[in-house]
């Protein structure tokens, strides 16, 4: 942490910043500038809300010269983690397919749109049992039964399984039936939920919240660590810009920043960030071009007819040819196309 | 709706889209223009998800025209809303100030707050007991037992309070305790908690997410609305752009726009939105001259050791000058300045 | 500038760095904390491309510490700057009314619409001889004959005049006819035309770029006075986000900023920013509350007929109505409501 | 172009648009649902100002159909362009690398700097000579002379040369020395310059303007071809988000957004946008995967010492593995690694 002074600061407004520092335990270092005086912080910044030294008299800015996040930092941690979703590892090794339905709709549905994208390479079945909509009009999705259906696809195909959780309530249902749970772009800074979430044993995909920073989304991350579990993936999945031609703006350069920035894996949904079916392999490449540990990809047997996103979805034929398409990519960036470990 | 055709679309696809909306229950009517044919959906839209349409052949585009709230519109309900808090009413005929710390932090501090508000004008005293930090290691709040220093401070002042929520249990405690709660901007599209503040019986000051549209705004409102609860109020604290001089960007245009689509009262909160108390008096008294109907404002006996948004608090001083000052322009608006029933 | 560090930096590397800034001539000041080592550059930066130190080994970041704008800079000319324009002041006694047509169409057009809006109140004639228009198909303007119709209107009517330039032809023509010219939003980093109008010894107004920073602007007005021109004055007209109830958003926290910042006036322009007439009073009054010096407004004679802009256009009577409610707000924030000298 | 009408418009209001338009010599298209009445417009619309009709009585909201840039659009043009700079060409077949320094700073530096990026792999030689820097105390660039090095470096090298131009002066220099000229982002919205460029006989490379939709670029590239020049490329160099851990946020999604709406060729530029070195490779490959034609990437041979954008510049070895590792993925995507055509 650093405080810059105003050009031409009186020297009793300096002292008056050191002493409040060294008061609170912390020791300081001054820097004194042909312009401007700067006092370093040395110690345990917890210790005093450092931000408020902002309405000392001549402070003219507070510097912070190191990250809030620990846990997730790989600065601490330098080599890159791997977590383990159901029989499949997400990590620097292998390029992770999630696909499935925005929503699950019926179980013969979900069985369907499993084997089919289990046929094409998907090891991570994706379906959403409760659904955060705009508006309260919409379809808010089948909740416990989903999962259970979920459940039921994983049987059958052996399949891992992933669902979005909006409550302590599904969280808790969620543990029941699924591999893995997803904390949702709206709820990024639900730090509620994410608490919940870090104590409750599964894996969990972080999505970016639609205006979140990078340095945001390290920090809701370190809210799950913090509470003992390691099992995050983060995923990027597009942030609100001025641009209407996508319904949001893909921000890959997210997945280099990230990869030097944490430890964690990193997937990108190129399907919720555009919006747009026929923009999704494009999107899908470019991620796997750029680093990215893997996907999520929407499937739907009828997208004209799907209950939820379906003008975003893949048919089976169009989320076949494009894991055809991706694994030669995949040999290049020196990935294998499956995280299926048996 | 709108279905809007690509030029030269075949007589097949248009064939094809009139006869999914026609199997569905709603009637189409067709405009062929020169250069492309529209075709209008007549009837009730929410029996089919009219989205997915863009996937049909040589479908161009959709283009909605009526919005999905319908509680919170003003095109249904003219007239202007009053929400009653406590002793005190929001709406167009006054200005209501409500005024505190960022975070309740010991009993003496808030009532000193407290007093030093209501002697400059304020009618609602605010003061958070869940602090959603974007840091786990920042300062949380005191939980219900900054609840309970808000109803001490209610009994001895006779001020009105307002405490944000974060969660079900949260919510379950303010009620005991406070007059309304609040939902923040990184909740305002947790729809699982709208839908329990809906039930709460408390009326509801609702923020504009950093990131939200009005017409999401709208909605988020709508949902706590549809659980039978008519008292919302919404605050706009800013949104994020690329400016970095302010913490957040406040888009005033949002007052006159909001008056025009909805009956909810609309108050502003300059405090958050610019982050510096230098800025606080003047985006305040541009609040109230495009039309908002209260303000949110944060007041600290020594902002320089809040354990919380220290460098946007007013001192009792500058809040007390700031409150003189909007008197004469809330004559000058036509508004009574306080909003004390009794 | 402070250049920070990574944690547990080589020696070597803070060495490199040192000997680097020293070799160009200018001296070091390190700070060594616990967790990492900041140096000070202390001396003349213009003397080497300090941003390219993030290339060494170990650099964390570069801060810099003082802003890149000289002469419009506040802190070395404390008192506010009064810039006369024909025989009107912007500063901080008074409150200027710039209004009339988006383009000038017909001189008859502009005679009646300058006629009304003098009686109203406005000191400034606006209209567009050069129209930059997103296409190439749109009106683009009368360009000199359009400058000839805004003599003629001064001559009869005493108002001051401003119209946009968006070329050093136009510049050279402008000298001829006009009192002020006016670089664009869409011209703000158009770095030649920032010099050429530095140059022709005319007042300018400078509109804020669509994206740009209020550093980036009050660079761009750098680039004006550089020439020898200290008459600026700066119009915010809202910037882009992803709202899209308004055109754009109005920037309002950005006057306060400014004042702070630079010694220049500041107007504001709630006509393009919303893009909708009936958002214009209520932004106009917003404006002139949190301490802009001056208002443009557009006004015709016939919104609906208008060849550019009609939207936003108020009428004679909306605009007569605003300038009547203008007055007493001007009366109450201690400005004088009309710019004329005499 | 479409006029949806409020909620019981009154039978006058929908009456007084419809002859309005008629009036002009268009016709109307009505459409009379529950809810709403829509007014279709048939005929050629650039006769009337149709925006204004937002100012009507009832009118609720204006919906174009169709898009304003003709020239420019892939629906009357569905061929991919191929466009021809030096003995270089750039389309659909191959995959172009631009090389070279931010700015020319001495003879020497380009020449070693063309050498090596042509070793690697470039067929076009990029360099500012005019450089559009935000404060006015930057280094400006070379100008001319700055032009005639990049000749002198395309004579001995066989490289073809593209430079930034900032004026008319610039274009009418730039003819004599280099094969392609380039409109920067700041200019994106420059129509004098645009139109200039469009006269100049050179093929152009538009940049996307900092916060320009995808729509507003194609609209300007329509105002270089409605001057008789269809040589244009579009370039993506990323948008101003509120994200700041890159210096832009680059859209890649753009790429395949525009391969949709255009014929134009589309590169993309991972060093402006991302402003830091390291994240320029992973970049680069990510535009090559999603459909980009080419790369505008800048070295240095020592980015630590550079007069511009250093920080950003890849060294000699860095460049030459980035293009080692871009040519398999160009095998993979069918494009060719090179643009020579002899």
């Amino acid at each position: 942490m650093i405080i810059v002074m105003k050009p031409n600061a009186a020297l009793k407004s300096i002292e008056s910043v050191v002493s409040y520092i060294e008061n609170n335990g912390l020791q300081t270092h001054l820097s004194k500038g042909e312009e401007v005086t700067i006092i370093g912080i040395v110690g345990d910044k917890t210790k005093l809300p450092t931000e408020n030294l902002i309405s000392f008299k001549d402070v003219d800015r507070i510097v912070p010269v190191t990250e809030s996040y620990k846990l997730a930092n790989r600065k601490f941690h330098p080599d890159p983690s791997v977590v383990k979703v159901g029989n499949t590892l997400i990590g620097p090794d292998n390029m992770t397919i999630m696909a499935g339905p925005c929503a699950v709709e019926t179980e013969e549905q979900l069985m369907c749109i499993a084997r089919a994208v289990k046929k094409s390479g998907a090891t991570i079945l994706r379906g959403g049992a409760y659904k955060p909509r705009t508006s309260p009009y919409s379809f808010q999705g089948l909740e416990e039964e989903g999962l259970r259906y979920m459940q039921t696809a994983k049987k059958e195909t052996g399949l891992s399984t992933i669902c979005e959780v909006v409550s302590n309530e599904a969280i808790e249902a969620a543990v029941k039936y699924v591999d893995m749970i997803q904390i949702g772009a709206r709820n990024m800074q639900n730090f509620i939920l994410l608490k919940e979430a870090g104590r409750s044993g599964l894996p969990v995909l972080l999505k970016r919240g639609l205006c979140a920073t990078i340095d945001e989304w390290l920090n809701a991350a370190e809210y799950i660590i913090a509470e003992g579990n390691p099992n995050v993936v983060l995923c990027e999945r597009g942030i609100r810009t001025f641009e209407t031609a996508t319904r949001n703006t893909l921000d890959l350069s997210a997945v280099p920043v990230l990869k030097e920035r944490t430890h964690l894996p990193v997937i990108a949904d190129p399907s919720h960030s555009t919006g747009a079916y026929k923009y999704v392999p494009p999107m899908a490449k470019a991620a796997v071009a750029c680093g990215a540990d893997g996907l999520m990809i929407e499937v739907h047997d009828n997208p004209a007819c799907a209950l939820s996103d379906g003008p975003q979805s893949l048919t089976f034929e169009k989320f076949d040819k494009l894991t055809k398409e991706l694994k030669p990519l995949c040999d290049l960036v020196g990935r294998e196309f499956t995280g299926i470990i048996l």
